[in-house]
């Protein structure tokens, strides 16, 4: 199972991919990085973080090549310098995951807060007034807008710090290095080929996706994701991780076929766990601020509704990737 | 299309069908009605209301010739004597509302209770202790436990003393009249057909399913069951209403056909239906224990997951309804 190829793009009748083709993506992925870091300094500090509006998100492009850079290293490691390699991939996980955060509060809040209007019926929904206020309702936007934007101000002033520590300044010397040269494992420029280790990559994919509860998915409302909704660990929902993994390994299995010169198609999959991703976070969001002392019995009912809510999302987003997943490989069950 | 047929058991193929199929039929849902109301006696009070367990239902035999009797009388009052059905019917569906009171709090407690357990994940679940409590799961069920108790407590001393009174004696005395002669409107005896009226309920029932949001129920996880989930107002979902309509249409439906002697298959549809009713009652139940003055917010937080839950089981009821609807009918859209 583990080296069934699934996806015939990936297959060798095309015959072996050398090492430079990889070496051109990762100095693309490294340029763009570069590119991205000078436009972020051009513009200067991003806006400020506890305005009204969400920010646009100006880590996005160095994040997205940090990812990919990350990602690459990891799935074609056996063809690169070992001791580079180990120091450099554990340093652009640490910056993606570090420049992640403030937008991903700005989007969880802005999630909760859609969901909350949408769960109060004030939107023109029959029956209901054009401006019918939900108490617990607008207490749980007020005490989910203030976690969380306080969340995304911490956020902003740890990317703020980091953007200029040494620690940062030694990973950008790391991909100035890449950008002009990649450091190839010693006699893996001649006779290498890309194209195992990128099948390797999706076959550990397919066997993650085979590990799913997908049958169990594939039926609506079976209310799997709401078991534990009620446990008193704040931990996440053990069952997810196996879901976030899932998406991890199809990550890396695109920027794989990416680094090939594939150019992969829209992906409903990924969307999908994506979704799961953002709504398990905003349920144990809204999980999280229930906990808050001296809380209003009304303002604790509506987060629990939806918290509810969110979890019922991570379900839908669980059905939408069986569906998406099995029409894109109809041979997998 | 309200005369459309689309069950071809109910087309006039087979002649038009007499008045004494009818009169048959009634006699003997009158029989039942005093034997069961005669075995009920004979049984003496029905155990203790407030007992761990839930009552057995000791009034679904007569809840259940009640209502048949009352929907055929509704179905065929065409046929029948007009002031003795219209003296009749109110009192029957009185007297069968009232009998189903006890057993639905009994019901409605127990599917709240089972939905708190499925959602603390203390039933073995991996991860969870064997006797993993939460501490809001366990208040909202005493909560739950000590306002459906009181209600079922109250129907069960409401219906001990309507089964005393003068007007169920008096609904009693009409039963046993119908057991031996049905009121027949004079003249209805020869000629009639009890086919149109059938059809008629059929197509009474066929245009309310029209009505029904079907395609979006037949989209999973569309959430409009939660609209509303947070509004202050405390009545009924207004978007159940129709739901609930079809359920009732539903049931005369199927008394018109047993009064045809033909007898109905197994009817997901209706069980559909009927678990919708539940949650949408339950969910209320949820909602209105989170109003209970002075609760703990962890309290009010699992009433709010739980009328969450409980919404999203009603959305599932209306999924599995167009499913099994469309299964049936297959020239329905």
């Amino acid at each position: 199972m583990a080296q069934q190829h699934l996806d015939p793009t990936t297959d060798t009748a095309a015959g072996p991919l050398p090492a430079d083709t990889l070496e051109t993506y990762l100095r693309a992925q490294a340029t763009e990085f570069l590119r991205a870091l000078r436009r972020h300094r051009e513009d200067g500090t991003a806006g400020d973080p506890a305005g009204p509006a969400p920010a646009p998100d100006p880590h996005r492009p160095l994040r997205r090549a940090a990812r990919r850079l990350s990602g690459t290293l990891h799935t074609f490691r056996p063809l690169l310098d070992a001791e580079w390699t180990e120091g450099t991939r554990p340093e652009l996980a640490w910056l993606s995951g570090m420049l992640a955060l403030e937008h991903a509060y700005a989007d969880r809040l802005e999630r909760l807060l859609q969901a909350l209007h949408r769960l109060s019926g004030t939107s023109g929904a029959p029956g209901a007034g054009p401006q019918t206020v939900v108490p617990g309702a607008a207490r749980a936007a007020a005490l989910l807008d203030r976690q969380l934007t306080l969340a995304r101000t911490r956020a902003h002033s740890t990317a703020l710090q980091a953007l200029g520590s040494s620690r940062f300044h030694a990973v950008t010397d790391r991909i100035a290095l890449l950008a002009s040269e990649v450091p190839l494992r010693p006699g893996s420029a001649a006779g290498a080929d890309l194209r195992p280790l990128a099948a390797a990559a999706e076959a550990r994919l397919a066997d993650a996706v085979a590990a799913l509860p997908l049958h169990t998915a594939g039926h609506p409302y079976n209310a799997q994701a709401l078991v534990h909704g009620l446990a008193p660990d704040p931990a996440p929902h053990p069952q997810d991780a196996p879901w976030h993994q899932v998406r991890l390994l199809l990550r890396l299995h695109r920027y794989a076929r990416e680094a090939l010169a594939e150019i992969p198609d829209h992906d409903p999959s990924g969307e999908a766990l994506d979704r799961h991703r953002d709504a398990a976070e905003a349920a144990a969001a809204a999980a999280q601020a229930a906990r808050t002392p001296r809380i209003a019995p009304a303002t604790a009912y509506a987060l629990g509704v939806l918290h509810a809510d969110q979890r019922h999302e991570v379900e839908a987003a669980r059905y939408a990737f069986q569906h998406s997943w099995r029409a894109r490989r109809p041979g997998t069950r």
